[in-house]
């Protein structure tokens, strides 16, 4: 049955393979590890798919060998996945150019993540799906996690259809670690969407020893470029056929998909061209300016490979004039990153061919942006379509960071912000590991099922996982939420670890007029503790300021460390946000512990009500009186690096840092 | 010292690598395993590097293995090179962007092959580096064996300078295993090339306990995108550093590269852009069409990356109206092949930044070529600046095969040939490991080292080596060879092996009043024993033809079955082309055996002598007798597949077999 879940990217995307595979190969990677992970839970639990048998989920000795694995499912007739991300997918390369050559339809799902250059990267870009370009398989790419998850699905049925083989990728971490609340597709949906006919020829072209047949033979120059061309055909017609599975989808879901996806003003002028999760910050950005009476558009690529031209074209505003292709990622040496080469060259021949409707040739100009999860926000995408109203726009560019070395950055207005009124912005800062990422998903599975809300969470950790930062970022609102990108400006702010506060700007995106929730061993003196920016932040941002010592009842109550279920009732009864929460909360636990104990369930409830009991206003008052100052404390004889960089990263001022 | 040398381009382009290394990392892959073989072969025998040290020269257990070992040595601060092809390139390229990403100065050198897809193929073409054009390398492209030696030389010194890694690349087989008499550089020259002082700040660079530095350390979203920016400089530069290279190159030679070569018309209106020894054939097509008045140029790419559109552009002549970019790979699902795209993009942003003198935009379209080493010839480019010629020329094409499926190909006239009629050619059919080729080079260098004619030799063998057909290739000439493609119409054809004539056209090759050297058991039936094409062809072209049983006489001399030195002798005998050649076969026969025994020099000497005794001239009559007629028997009982498509791969016209 369809029905509307608060997940994330992997596990969207992982339920769509599931349900539409016989062979899962895997192995496990950050950040796309998940997707395995949930398969292969489910497969032990015995999960069906929608042929009603349970998926073969097998985990090999790399990524090399879940494509090999891969690459004889498939060959064998079988409905056929993998995951992967980053030098994983690397280690497929060499065996996706074979299964893309014998024209096999399996589909590998990739969470995006950058590729170790200069050094090694966990976060998302393009740079690994981008390296594997060259093999020949369809490349199709999500947005959102309810993308991921309709992607996944058409990705499945279109590879099935075409034969060629899928390649869908979604942003890791910004999509494939984004809670959302999404609409997921039942087994009925999958099983009138599936082409029965198609499986049935897939199966009968699996290698047979009934039927023996060639395959991956050994070719010299007298044949081997013939062969190579009679796949043609294949590529010629898949992305007519990839339409006609999302134009299917939309008749039964309601949400449509196109090759390239336009959105912004009909007669715009310039438009920004990208695929992935920075599409959601651009069209808030277009949004903004075209209220202002702008003429911006977004074209989003959801279809990368093959490339179809004509409906790129087709997409674009005859009023074009100039338009910037964004990629994320990074090939040194290249004239133009991937897709502004593919861009350029589209305006290219249609100029040249004389059929275009435009009165002179458009700029094309190419950025670079969110390598390994660098934040685009809609302040970037709007210097970026400044930049294109100007009459010599910088033909390369970064945006995001500052290039004191190169020039090539581009200046953006921090303060530029797209945040609906209407959306409930909060963040949580705590340690790695104290529960508050786990209390956070709760809460937004909590307000996803039982209010009409809107729900999004997002959590920054840095790689070293337990005991340092996290930072939870949560949206509720409304509206559909489409902000692909860092809380700015929170009305609430909540501090998990009082110590975080020294070292920390947490009260940095505290909205004016907003929430402090801190947790705290001495609440009585949770202002005088503060250090000296601290108070004034609360001060001068009219902040209402609660504290509570969650240390001493978790404790009290046998929980030990675990403060999660103090501070979420917190949350819930400052702001409001779910009316009866406390039932809810309440049902929570017992779902949670009950199989466990009577007595851990009473335990929680009886936290519930101490921290309501002790939740309190702190007055703040009108100056500060604390002389101790924020920072990060070196000794004297620390040499320069570490004094100018080291201690920049340790403050969490690392996004501030220029090229040099 | 300098030296004139027949050799192949493997060793071409492994002589400068060794020069230039200190460590040598190794694994073999067709067609790259005798590069790595020769610098083995050296080091074991001591030979030094140009700072007198012998070059460590390392196999390691796989292509990964020698990328990670390449990593190791020029992090140590080491002078380092690898070579490799194919599906090696493509393990290593994980490790490239390591390398690249860390500014590590090493040299791959590649015999450029096909990547395994529909078929596995051990043949020339460019779908490995293309493979590899995201990692972030240098990449330089040589088209002959003199440039495979002189750009593997420039690949090792502008890496120094530029601290940019290259992949320093040249067709396999077409490049790699074409010998060729080249000027080969001394140590002399190497030294006066290379930079020492950057030499010395590689090693300043390197890794050292005595002053710790961290590298490639783990980085999160706050600092990776601005110290991914922050190799910009060192590409930007590469362009400029490479071209002062090339300059000090020529000033020290005579031999000058630039980034963009242009050859042809100064006020050409067609061009075609490609790299590697496609150029060649490309240049004497041009030739042919300047001469009959037409205005056609070539642009051969040689600094592939960093891409420096403003070279390009610079290079190609202000009148061109239109270009065709060739691309010897295949990227299914791409809007156009990775060079087009480049040349596209380039024409796109001059045109639309207005900054060109062209009148209006040059069309640009973009075929595939060559692939698995399927022949490129001046036929081929001609049907090319044919099209381009054409008011609305086909945007996307291939050139070599007959595509019926899609109907891409471009017909090419086969009668358009470019030979210069003062060079000899000569082609020998012969079975693998019968002596054939080993005689045949042993022939290129007798002539190399005691004429001034230039001399190219080329190999034809099926992938299955022994016992299957081989044809040699050879051209000698006045003038310089750079005829880079198969003999069709041979002075002097000889057959080895009398079976052959068979199931193979071995006379179609035969220019008309050419010469026919057949070895035969029954020289006195020889012209009775042909079947009857082979006897019409000697009629109808009025051939000279002579034969031998060199099988008899070899055995008489003890030789056995091995009868090169027989048909070598005949060879010379016949054409003439070195006069006194009889001492400096013996002179080759000595070197080759004096070290074994005297005997066998003895044996050798006399089947010399009995070979001139025992050649006869054949008289050819007006007609034909032969009832029997050449083609491959197979049972009545043979599948339609079979018959139609295995039968002609047998009869050697897979070439003509179409796509479909």
């Amino acid at each position: 049955m369809p029905e509307t879940l608060p997940i994330d990217g992997n596990e969207a995307a992982a339920r769509s393979a599931y349900a539409l595979s016989e062979v899962i190969a895997i192995y496990p990677i950050t950040p796309a590890s998940n997707m395995g992970e949930w398969c292969d839970d489910q497969a032990a639990k015995g999960a069906k798919n929608i042929w009603g048998s349970v998926p073969a989920v097998v985990e090999l000795q790399s990524e090399a060998g879940a494509a090999g694995a891969a690459h004889g499912a498939v060959t064998g007739g079988a409905l056929t996945a993998t995951f992967t991300a980053s030098q994983g997918l690397l280690l497929k390369i060499p065996v996706l150019y074979k299964i893309a050559g014998e024209l096999s339809p399996f589909v590998a799902h990739v969470a995006a993540r950058s590729l170790a250059t200069h050094a090694l990267s966990i976060f998302g870009d393009h740079s690994d799906v981008m390296a594997a370009r060259g093999a020949g398989l369809a490349m199709l790419a999500s947005g959102s996690v309810q993308e991921a998850h309709d992607l996944a699905a058409v990705a499945h049925l279109a590879a099935l259809e075409s034969r060629i083989p899928f390649l869908h990728f979604f942003d890791g971490f910004r999509t494939s670690h984004e809670v959302h609340k999404i609409e997921t597709l039942g087994e009925d949906d999958f099983r009138a969407l599936v082409d029965e006919p198609a499986v049935r020829r897939l199966r009968a072209r699996a290698l047979d020893p009934e039927r023996p047949a060639l395959k991956g033979s050994s070719q010299n120059p007298d044949v081997f470029f013939q062969g190579r061309e009679a796949a043609n055909p294949f590529y010629f017609d898949c992305p007519e056929k990839t339409q006609a599975v999302m134009d299917r989808f939309a008749k039964r879901t309601g949400r449509a998909y196109r090759l390239f996806d336009y959105y912004g003003h009909p007669e715009a002028q310039r438009v920004i061209m990208l695929m992935g999760s920075g599409a959601g910050a651009a069209q808030e950005a277009a949004d903004a300016i075209n209220a202002r009476g702008g003429r911006v558009g977004v074209l989003q690529v959801r279809l990368y490979r093959p490339f179809c031209a004509p409906a790129l074209l087709r997409a674009l505003p005859r009023t074009v004039r100039a338009v910037a292709a964004l990629d994320r990622c990074k090939e040194p040496g290249a004239p133009g990153e991937p897709l502004f080469l593919d861009v350029a060259t589209a305006l290219q021949e249609a100029w040249a061919g004389g059929q275009t409707p435009w009165a002179r040739m458009p700029r094309a100009i190419n950025g670079r942006y969110g390598l390994a999860s660098k934040e685009f926000t809609p302040a970037m995408a709007a210097a970026v379509f400044a930049e294109l109203a100007r009459g010599e726009p910088q033909p390369r560019f970064t945006v995001g960071i500052k290039d004191d070395v190169t020039r090539l950055s581009l200046d953006y207005e921090s303060e530029f912000s797209t945040e609906a009124p209407e959306t409930t912005r909060a963040v949580f800062f705590g340690l790695g590991a104290d529960g508050t990422v786990g209390a956070n998903k709760n809460t937004i599975k909590i307000i996803a099922q039982h209010s009409d809300l809107h729900a999004q969470g997002y959590f920054v950790y840095d790689s070293k996982k337990s005991g340092s930062l996290t930072v939870s970022h949560l949206r509720f609102g409304p509206k559909p939420i489409r902000s692909t990108y860092l809380i700015r400006q929170a009305q609430f702010v909540a501090c998990h670890a009082p110590q975080l506060l020294e070292r920390v700007d947490v009260l940095g995106l505290a909205a004016p007029g907003g929430t402090f929730l801190l947790n705290t061993s001495e609440p009585e003196k949770a202002f005088a503790n503060l250090p000296r920016e601290a108070q004034l932040a609360l001060i001068d941002k009219k902040l209402a300021f609660y504290a509570i010592d969650a240390y001493i009842l978790a404790r009290a109550a046998g929980l030990g460390p675990r403060i999660n279920t103090v501070m979420q009732v917190c949350f819930f009864e400052i702001t409001k946000l779910l009316p009866g929460y406390l039932e809810l909360v309440k049902a929570a636990i017992r779902k949670t512990y009950g199989g466990k104990s009577e007595e851990l369930v009473e335990r929680n409830f009886r936290v519930v009500e101490q921290a309501l009991r002790h939740l309190r206003r702190v007055e703040v008052p009108a100056r500060p009186d604390a002389t101790r100052r924020r920072g990060v404390e070196l000794p004297g004889s620390a040499p320069e690096f570490v004094r100018n960089f080291t201690r920049e990263l340790m403050a969490g001022r690392g996004d501030e840092l220029p090229v040099g």
